[in-house]
C-alpha cells in the first residue's frame, strides 16, 4: 500500500466507559475488552475507512468466507504500565511484520503500516485507564484480519476487516506446567500453515490437547508430524530446554512460529553469556537428558504466558518431573523481560515502545 | 444429545420472497441465498432454540472464537427437483455423519440427528422454490457450526451456532480443470485435521493455489506433506486416476478427506464391473503412465464440483495433456451419478432421499 494514500482515522468515543465495572483482581484472560475498538475494511482492492469506535458487536453475513474457511490471522501483543503511568508496548515492529508475514500465506492482502501504528498507539492512547501499573499486569492487544467476503466457495475473499482489540489481563498462566510430547496427533505440516498466526492451527489442537488434560497435562509439545522425532512448539508457546547450562530451542520453519518472545529469550540468554544452541531438538535427548539428570529446565515463551517453566514433561507411559534449579533460567529470564517490559530496567536491546 | 429432549423448531416465515429477483442462468456459485437459513445455539452444555428464520445477517461480538482460533467445520451437499417437481437430496445421511465427526476433531460437540434431519428437510422444503429443475442445475447447501463463545484465549469454546444457508447452484466448474501436482507447499499434516472439514484447511489452500494459478493451473492436487511421493486429495475434490482401464484412488486417512462423491464414484464404477484399485497413489507411476500413454483420465469427484475432468497435469517442469477418450470413465460416472440425483433412473444403492 502506498502510504500517501493513507485515509485518516476516524474515532467515534464511547460516551460511557466500561473501566469502573472492572474487577482488575479477577480478570478471565482475554474474555473483558476495553471501551474502544479498532477496524479497517478492505473493499475494491484497498483498506478503507480506519475507524475506532466503542467495543461492540459486528453484523455479518453467514456466509462471511471466515466463518466457512479460516481465512483469518490473528496477533498478540502487550501493553505495560510503569509506575510513573507510562505506558509502552513490547517489540510491535515485529507483530506487525509477522501478521502480514502470517496474511501473505493465507492470501490477505497486506495491511499499511501507517495506519497499523496509528490505530494502535491511538487505541492504546485511548484506553489506557484499562491498563493497571505493577509486573504481570498489562493490556493483551490481539489485532486480527479475517474474510469477509460473502460466498461459499472456496476462494480468497476480496473483502477483509482488520481489527484491533485490547483486553486487560493479569498473569496468564497460573503456577507451572505440566507438558506432553505429542506422539500421534500434530500441529503443522511441512509446507502447511504452522509458521503463521492463522487461525485454524489454534483450533486444530483443541481436541488433542483436551485428550492431553485428561491425563493430567495442560499443553502438548509438538513434534514433527513424520516421525514425532523432533521437539517444535506447544499450544501458544515456543520451547526452551535446559540441559546442564545450555540452552536449546528449536529454529524456526514453515512448521513453527518465529515467536516474538522467543527471539527475545534467545538475546537475553545471550546477552548473560549462557550458551544457546538453536537446532533440531530430538526427542530422544530431551528424554535421555531428563533420565540422567542433565536436564535442568523447560519452558515455554509467548506474549500471553510470557514465560511458563514446565513442572513435568510425559512421553509415552512415562512422565519426568523437573525440580526448578536456584539458578532458574526461566525465573532469570522472566525477570529481565517484564523488567525492561515494565520499564523498570535499560533497555539495552532497544524493545521497549513508548505510547505518548 | 438425547432425543427425548429435543426442543421445538421454530420457524419465523420472511414476508417477502427474494426469489423472482434472481437471474437463475447466470448465478456465481455460493453468493446468492435463499430466503431462509437455520440456526441453532449451543450453551450451557446443550443445543437450544433450533430456529428457522430469515436469511440475514449475525450480530457477534468480534472477539467470538470463531475468527481468532478457527473453530469451525462444515458440510457441503445438494439438492435437486425432478421433473415432476418433487425435491431429492443425495446420502444426506453421511453428510451428517461426517459433520459430527469433524465436529469432534476440532472439539466441537456433535449435532443431534433429529434436529438436523427435521432443519434441512424444513428448510428445503420452505425454500423449494429456489431449486430449479433440469440436470447440474441444484440447491447447494452448506452446514457448518463455529464457535461462539467471546474470548481471545486459545481454548475450546463453550458456546457454538449451527447453521445451514443455503444456495441455489448452476454447474460448479465450468470447462475440464488443469492441474499441478504440489512439490512444496502441503494441505495436511499426519495427525493433523486434514480429515476433517476443518474451516482452516481451506484458507491454507489459498495460498498455494494462487500461486499454481499464475502457473496457469485451476487446482493442486496436494502430495504427502513429507516427500512429495504420493497423491492425496485436490482443493475441495478427491481425485481419481485411470490407468489403462483401472480406476485408481488414494484411501481415506487422517489426511484424506472421506468423500461422498468419491465413495458414490467407487460403488459406481464397481457396479459397472471396472476394477478399482484404492491404494496409496504414487507420483512416479502417475508421471510414469502420463508419459507412456497409459494415463488415460484423472478426475476430481465433489459435491460442489460433481466430477471435473482434468485436460492437463503439470509436475515440475512438465505439462502432461490428457484426451478425453472416447469411453470416458468420467463422462460416465458425472452421467450416472447426475441421473440418480435428479431422479431420472433407477437409484440401485439407496441414495436419493425425498424431501417430501
Amino acid at each position: 500500500m502506498n502510504s500517501s494514500i493513507t485515509p485518516k482515522l476516524n474515532i467515534l468515543k464511547t460516551e460511557t466507559s466500561r473501566v469502573k465495572e472492572v474487577d482488575f483482581d479477577n480478570l478471565v484472560f482475554g474474555s473483558t475488552f476495553t471501551d474502544h475498538m479498532f477496524e479497517c475494511d478492505f473493499k475494491d482492492g484497498e483498506w478503507q475507512n480506519p475507524t475506532i469506535r466503542p467495543y461492540g458487536n459486528l453484523s455479518i453475513s453467514p456466509g462471511a468466507k471466515v466463518f466457512h474457511y479460516g481465512q483469518a490471522v490473528f496477533e498478540g501483543m502487550k501493553a505495560y504500565k510503569d509506575d510513573d503511568g507510562r505506558v509502552w508496548l513490547f517489540r510491535p515492529e515485529a507483530n506487525f511484520e509477522r501478521i502480514n508475514k502470517s496474511a501473505k500465506r493465507l492470501a490477505i492482502p497486506e495491511f499499511p503500516r501507517d495506519i497499523f501504528f496509528e490505530a494502535l498507539t491511538t487505541l492504546v492512547r485511548m484506553d489506557k485507564e484499562w491498563i493497571q501499573p505493577g509486573l504481570g499486569n498489562s493490556l493483551y492487544i490481539r489485532p486480527f484480519v479475517m474474510a469477509t467476503q460473502v460466498g461459499v466457495s472456496a476462494s480468497p475473499s476480496d473483502e477483509y476487516k482488520f481489527m484491533i482489540l485490547a483486553a486487560p489481563a493479569q498473569a496468564y498462566y497460573t503456577g507451572d506446567v505440566k507438558v506432553v510430547i505429542a506422539d500421534h496427533y500434530s500441529r503443522a505440516a511441512n509446507g502447511g500453515v504452522g509458521a503463521a498466526k492463522a487461525a485454524g492451527n489454534y483450533g486444530a489442537q483443541f481436541y488433542p490437547t483436551n485428550l492431553a488434560r485428561e491425563k493430567g497435562f495442560h499443553q502438548i509439545i509438538w513434534t514433527d508430524d513424520s516421525e514425532h522425532k523432533y521437539l517444535e512448539e506447544a499450544g501458544t508457546m515456543n520451547v526452551f530446554f535446559r540441559v546442564n547450562d545450555t540452552l536449546i530451542t528449536a529454529p524456526v520453519s514453515d512448521r513453527i512460529l518465529d515467536g516474538v518472545t522467543r527471539k527475545s529469550v534467545i538475546d537475553i540468554a545471550k546477552h548473560n553469556n549462557i550458551d544457546v544452541e538453536v537446532r533440531p531438538v530430538l526427542v530422544s535427548e530431551i528424554v535421555e537428558a531428563a533420565k540422567d539428570g542433565s536436564l535442568k529446565e523447560i519452558f515455554g515463551a509467548g506474549t500471553a504466558a510470557v514465560i511458563s517453566p514446565v513442572s513435568a514433561i510425559g512421553h509415552k507411559e512415562n512422565v519426568y518431573e523437573l525440580t526448578k534449579p536456584e539458578d532458574s533460567y526461566s525465573a532469570r529470564f522472566k525477570k529481565d523481560l517484564m523488567s525492561i517490559q515494565h520499564n523498570i530496567t535499560e533497555d539495552p536491546f532497544g524493545w521497549r515502545f513508548e505510547v505518548k
